[in-house]
């Protein structure tokens, strides 16, 4: 389906809430690719969670001709007319944001991008919003600012769990053809081997089970993807299939979740790649390291893969991509990845 | 650029020498897959190694109307008509060979393998032929036979060292649009990042550089993927980048090599992909493991994957599969693997 066709059917299936976009770090080209999102038809239904200011500097800083309209609920953000991009006001922020330098970390870049991630998700637990996207953040930035959380992820769990226990999160990287959920991301190779856990393998299939449910596919068909080369060959090279993740799958299956596996790394991506000439055998699959589950996702186009964060009650989408400091306040940076993000969102949103 | 295209361009290109295609496990589906790539023009140019008898077999589970010709000297297989398949009878086989059961495992089979493996050696080192399309063995078959080697690999390595040190090989998986050769493969994971040295980094780098300037392509843009995520994002996650791997890079570019990274594993691959509407940056890539090397080459079509043997004084490569005993004289066997791999091996000897 081409960008145009998209495009075309997207509002159509659109839900009846708009979709939150946070703002994002305003020294980075979050606000940039937002206005530059909102020169086509895919922003049909988003409401920017943000500042006015920024939204009209980045407005400028992407060839102007783009008008800002300050809403005061995040719905009016469903009936703005075209090239307009309808920013809710986010109360509290720093006096003085658009006096932070345009690719720097500043503090009161962080203090506006943590008070909008806030809004959006008090928006999106009084059902106010269908889902919610985040533009990039910096973490120095957030750190600056006072935030205790590291990143987007921690920040979301904590809100969602309102004070209670923050609830276990795993994230998804997503396109067109390919849903893939990982066990293990941001460690070396040795200790993602050794956090590939009976208990870790197991939650990361209910939380994909669970999340596949609430964007409208219950029973999803899951592939569990092995750790070795083959899936170990019977143990020949490797037994943590054998010992951990063939269990797991087992446990999951007795919990009614149609999952299947361990399966070889090397060709599973491959049997569950949904396209045109070639119908997937899975829904999703569960990826025991980051690049297992990254290279195929991203092997088509990095722009097109979306990372999702599954297990949080709401749907959260974002581009995958950071702040780009070098290239901010050009006007140059690619928003194609936020497309994809929007459209993802309103994908799982629309279950 | 369709297979009806390809068919046609192929010929044209290819070398004056004739491709040599080993007859495989006589109880598997070798014979079969040859037969049927004889009944297409990708063919053109190809002579078998093997048994008159059993290409006769095989031609006839395949649906008849083919014929088998007895060529006295590789070279005869240029010039056969269309529908004929020319067989080089290997000397010394079983008298008995047509006796073994198909779709079992036999000592005949693989005595008779291995005779048409080492036939082929002797004439890709006597520069009769172009290169050699090894169809399926069974290791157990071997080893009944009373062959010292696990598998095609091992007994091509001693064979082409005629009672010297076997020349260091590596595996290559190719399609039309990417190359990745493998610093290892059987290992489980853990043993695997064992295995990630400086010297094992350094003599993948040098083995695909020297291929690629016998296949016509000196001085190859060659990418190193990180073993880590995201490369180890300078040691955060993860050494063998800063420790192993960027030093091994250095050494190759102090050798005039065209090494470079250590790169992102989940990128890499994408940016290397080379399509008509992606041209890519690298020309090979280097993966630490099997399956970061495996998944984006198999992403596309697993029967498109072929496997290259990088570090022989000749060219050589194999379809991506087994002797699937299973489906063995049914004719139902896919020959799209086998085919890929005549059509590589072609590009890759026409250098």
């Amino acid at each position: 389906m081409s960008d145009a066709s998209k495009a075309m059917v997207s509002p159509a299936s659109s839900p009846c809430l708009p979709l939150a976009i946070t703002m994002g770090d305003a020294c980075g080209i979050g606000p940039e690719i937002i206005a530059t999102l909102f020169r086509g038809r895919e922003s049909a239904g988003c409401v920017v969670l943000g500042d006015v200011g920024v939204m009209r500097r980045a407005a400028a800083a992407t060839g102007g001709l783009l008008a800002v309209a300050r809403v005061d609920v995040a719905a009016e953000g469903l009936s703005v007319p075209p090239n307009c991009i309808p920013v809710l006001q986010i109360d509290g922020l720093p006096a003085d944001l658009l006096q932070a330098p345009v690719g720097h970390v500043d503090a009161r870049a962080g203090a506006a991008a943590a008070a909008c991630i806030g809004r959006a998700v008090e928006l999106a637990l009084g059902g106010e919003v269908a889902a919610i996207v985040t533009a990039p953040i910096h973490k120095v930035a957030l750190a600056a600012a006072g935030s205790p959380f590291p990143g987007h992820t921690e920040m979301l769990q904590a809100l969602a769990a309102r004070g209670r226990e923050p609830p276990p999160v795993r994230m998804m990287l997503a396109n067109d053809q390919l849903r893939t959920v990982l066990v293990t991301i941001h460690l070396s190779l040795r200790q993602a081997i050794d956090a590939v856990s009976f208990d870790a393998v197991l939650q990361t299939i209910r939380i994909a089970h669970a999340a596949a449910a609430r964007w409208g596919q219950p029973g999803p068909r899951i592939a569990v993807a092995g750790l070795n080369p083959h899936a170990g060959e019977g143990g020949l090279f490797g037994d943590e299939e054998v010992r951990i993740i063939g269990p797991a799958i087992e446990a999951a299956r007795s919990q009614g979740i149609d999952a299947s596996g361990p399966f070889a790394p090397d060709t599973v991506f491959m049997r569950a790649r949904n396209a045109p000439d070639h119908e997937g055998e899975f829904d999703i699959v569960v990826a025991m390291t980051h690049d297992h589950g990254l290279i195929p996702v991203k092997y088509l186009g990095v722009e097109q893969g979306v990372n999702v964060t599954l297990g949080l009650p709401f749907v959260r989408t974002s581009p995958d991509h950071g702040t780009a400091f070098d290239i901010a306040g050009t006007g140059r940076a690619d928003a194609a990845s936020l497309r994809a993000a929007v459209r993802m969102a309103r994908q799982l949103a629309a279950g």
